[in-house]
């Protein structure tokens, strides 16, 4: 065990789960949660998996906690690190698990203490559900979580580190910078387009809602699921992460336009060289241990 | 039983589940399955699931036939329908499952007999999977199958909306312009954008495929099932409904434009809103039982 005490900022599916997971596997004797939503707190003492629950900031728990996890949505980050830090006590570490580590780091870094050890991160996990009871113990198992620390060599990283690990995720560690254009490309990007081609398909005035509906399973369903994630959480994201965003974005916009062309003046064999060279990532990534072979995700079983 | 003899012209994912789905919910005395290549047939054999299988156009197979399904690929059917059609018996039905529809009905057409039934049909059921082994009895179960009859009335469209049916699909009859306008909009472009995302990814040279894998759960991993797809299939799907696909694509492009320059002047106001519309449409998805409700399609169950 690497922490005594844990608390939580911020409880929905991602605080929820490291809550439950730090217990589950051992990872402290004590978890503590503090949201500032009411109902939060309510459905967490309900559900029974923390320590204790706290409405607000929780100063009291802060001084307690060997680790403090910040689990607010990119936009609040900053606000809610410049009332906990003056209450953390000496030596903590303070994390994050913000989808965006730049913006994160740039907004935190004038806040912070010389006494405590601040380590962004970033788990590479989730479901398109949120709140408490979304959450579940097993959610970080096999998957990656990514930290970017200035000083890599503190022990309060391999503390970190360790946490994570034990908690069934692989660690990568990297600079925020890089961490922010590998995201925007496998997560940011995609969302943004889901979000974009499910709601182009909503607003089709020649198209019925009822037909994108009940033809949905010719692929259209496969976008609705990520564009069903938290829109507070990916607005911050976006705005938080935009030029790496615009970037990927005009790359994407590019290969569409070659993609048009190629279909506008009926060269097959382009599609083909383009439809051809897709399927073996989608392979290295089942390997991997990322993604199901089951057909259609499994979702049919 | 309302067809006494099927064939199956070429026996892929599509061809050999519905082979499987006539004899297991018990639609046809015989199920006869023609393909051009001889290893497709040595599968099939060994499969067993057919009562008869041949190699090539199998005169002998359709001229027995009550109903032939040409389930080869769009830029092959025409070709295909010119060498069965000759053969087939007065009072049979021809139908296909091509993924659109106005181009093969421009195709066939001239090629038509008096005494045979044409029904260009479509179901709307499908896996990342393709060949006789990916087929199964139960892939048209709780799908949809779209029929773009000239003559809605005629009796053979009856006899085959209850083959669908009692294959476990709805059906639904409508035009071939509607059809493939609404495809476009759930299938054809998702799979574009699909394939157009996984394609930019794998070649962002600032990022390795190794990070592309490993941070694939971050929402990427959901693109590459359908960028998996058949390469030779989708060629054809796209330069036959080359319009009405240019069209959609062109209405994302607009619609990403617009979110690109709202995370451009972060304007976080639009991109709340567009996110927040797109939520309701996957919940409408799994109500009409077309979609799971599991996080992550239940993937890591």
């Amino acid at each position: 065990m690497t922490f005594d005490t844990i608390l939580v900022v911020g409880c929905g599916l991602i605080g929820s789960s490291i809550a439950r997971a730090a217990k589950t596997y051992g990872q402290c004797q004590t978890v503590l949660v503090a949201d500032k939503s009411e109902s939060v707190c309510k459905t967490v003492a309900k559900l029974g998996f923390a320590d204790g629950v706290a409405e607000g900031m929780a100063h009291h728990f802060a001084a307690q906690a060997d680790l403090i996890v910040l689990c607010v949505p990119p936009g609040r980050m900053a606000e809610v690190a410049g009332e906990i830090i003056p209450a953390m006590k000496a030596g903590a570490t303070l994390t994050d698990v913000g989808s965006i580590k730049g913006r994160v780091i740039e907004t935190i870094t004038p806040l912070l203490r010389e006494d405590i050890h601040f380590i962004p991160g970033h788990p590479i996990a989730g479901t398109e559900f949120n709140g408490p009871e979304a959450g579940f113990a097993e959610l970080f198992q096999h998957r990656w979580c990514v930290l970017t620390p200035t000083d890599p060599d503190h022990p309060s990283v391999a503390a970190l580190k360790e946490f994570w690990e034990a908690i069934g995720s692989a660690v990568a560690i990297m600079t925020a910078e890089r961490h922010d254009l590998v995201l925007a490309t496998t997560s940011h990007v995609p969302h943004l387009i889901a979000y974009t081609l499910v709601g182009t398909a909503v607003d089709m005035e020649e198209v019925t809602r009822n037909e994108v509906v009940k033809f949905s399973a010719g692929g259209f369903r496969d976008f609705t699921r990520i564009a069903a994630s938290d829109p507070v959480m990916w607005r911050d994201v976006f705005l938080a992460n935009r030029d790496a965003t615009l970037e990927v974005v005009d790359r994407f916009i590019e290969d569409l336009s070659a993609l048009k062309r190629a279909i506008r003046w009926e060269d097959g064999d382009a599609l083909l060289e383009h439809f051809s060279k897709t399927r073996d990532i989608r392979r290295k990534i089942i390997d991997a241990g990322q993604e199901t072979d089951a057909p259609n995700f499994g979702r049919e079983d």
